[in-house]
């Protein structure tokens, strides 16, 4: 893997906390500052493209990230995104060819203790420089093919289809 | 991956502090709490045989670690270890064929806060299940063949070979 | 001190976050865990009788918290609350005499990692303990005087009045 | 309180791990960047005199501690201190008079998941402000007058003598 090229879309891995809203906010992506405080040993680009929660990203949205990705020279690319659809963003994502695309995210907040992005993105990490090109999503510690996976938003993981 | 087996020979990752013996010891393995607390959606076992600092490993130690992950019928196998040897227990465990083997552990133990122990295992859960049948180490966000790097015990990371 | 009485009102301190919902909730009391975990050498009881953001605390809450401290016989009473209305809880606790009340809570969740709940909890203990009857808040560390505090909402932090 | 004067000496508090020695170091004081981070609302300064395992703090050292007090115009002192010989020190400090001086340390490093030190500080903290002149440790939630507490080293903690 010569540089990973990261592209953060939001979701709830940099959800935020204000106390005098009341209310979560999408903050600075978290990705960054994770991978730099571990010391890394390989070359990144971040991306920071949208700041929504999944359930807001249209389908305008999709094309900006499918076209973004597809400017970039990056083999190897790694997105971090809101859970609630992340499965349908990995599905716009298929057309393109000759790169390994990772889409991860988190069900806890990265600033949440016991949250899972830093293994999540540690599972996208290890995953995308060891699979062929496509599209593939990395969560629950699975690498999933992402038209074989669905969110269970009641039991907030993901499982198979059908 | 059907099933994914985990076995634990000691290490930095699983270092806990003692106060009244002012130093530190290594503990029960993490991982599997690790695994368990984050709702991992694969099937897991761990089998602990060691719980040494890697500097103590001898090559009868690595011998039994190579004989344990032979006996299992897993074809996915997961090593945690300490990090100044794990280079050498890489190396032993290249005789064995048909399983994807790989090894990790932490530079900071799991206990502490902003340990990399979460994102390492990340990395090597990961790269298990995307990997051909071989013998990898998984540490600071790159999958290594062994034959190609070592530990910069100075720098406290590792690095390229030559 | 005998005893510590805990009486838990829900606010920031124990918010959780679910992501199917988007949103944060109050969960269970955080306060009796974080002594439990932290070994702490005096015998505690925890009430928990509301888990309100405090905003909703209306003035019948008020004299529910008033009536079930009143009711107790314990001479040592810690409050968890939230920030916002947590002054006007305290000054209408300032009717109850021959016990020392200390009220306190957080500006970021227990949950969250960096968050000031144990820090306040630990000052909330030490005060308790060493301050004469009467009724106190313990934010940003210090031990306020109800009647020359107030939170300065845009700032998030507690501030003296005038 | 117009200023607390913060006096760090070492201790478990502010010990750090390296893996290449396998052992831990005394590192820099935390109480200061603890305090920072937490945006305290009060003044204060931090003069690191020792960095010590309290094992191995002399007679000396003991005298260095107690004349650095001595000499500040602070009439509020928070000390840091290795738990094993905080009472040697609380004693000699009981010499000092119209001063309030809270000791206090942690038993498990600061930069541990579940340490007590935020804890510890913040017990420290509301009762050095809440207490009459003299000298307290402040352990375990409790805060102790030092001619009558002791910490049992097996069970690592503090406790009542006699």
């Amino acid at each position: 893997m010569d540089q990973l090229c990261i592209v953060t879309t939001g979701g709830t891995i940099d959800k935020i906390y204000f106390d005098d809203k009341s209310d979560y906010q999408i903050g600075e992506p978290q990705i960054g500052s994770i991978l730099r405080e571990l010391g890394v040993a390989f070359q990144f680009n971040v991306i920071p493209i949208l700041r929504k929660d999944s359930l807001h990203i249209s389908a305008e949205d999709r094309e900006l990230i499918r076209a973004t990705i597809a400017a970039q020279p990056a083999r190897h690319v790694l997105v971090t995104h809101g859970t609630d659809t992340m499965v349908e963003t990995a599905n716009v994502l298929s057309s393109l060819h000759d790169k390994t695309i990772v889409l991860t995210g988190a069900l806890s907040p990265a600033r949440f203790r016991g949250s899972d992005a830093e293994f999540n993105v540690g599972c996208a990490v290890g995953a995308v420089q060891a699979l062929p090109p496509g599209v593939y999503i990395a969560m629950n510690g699975r690498i999933w093919d992402p038209t074989k996976v669905r969110k269970n938003v009641a039991a907030n993981r993901f499982e198979p289809v059908g």
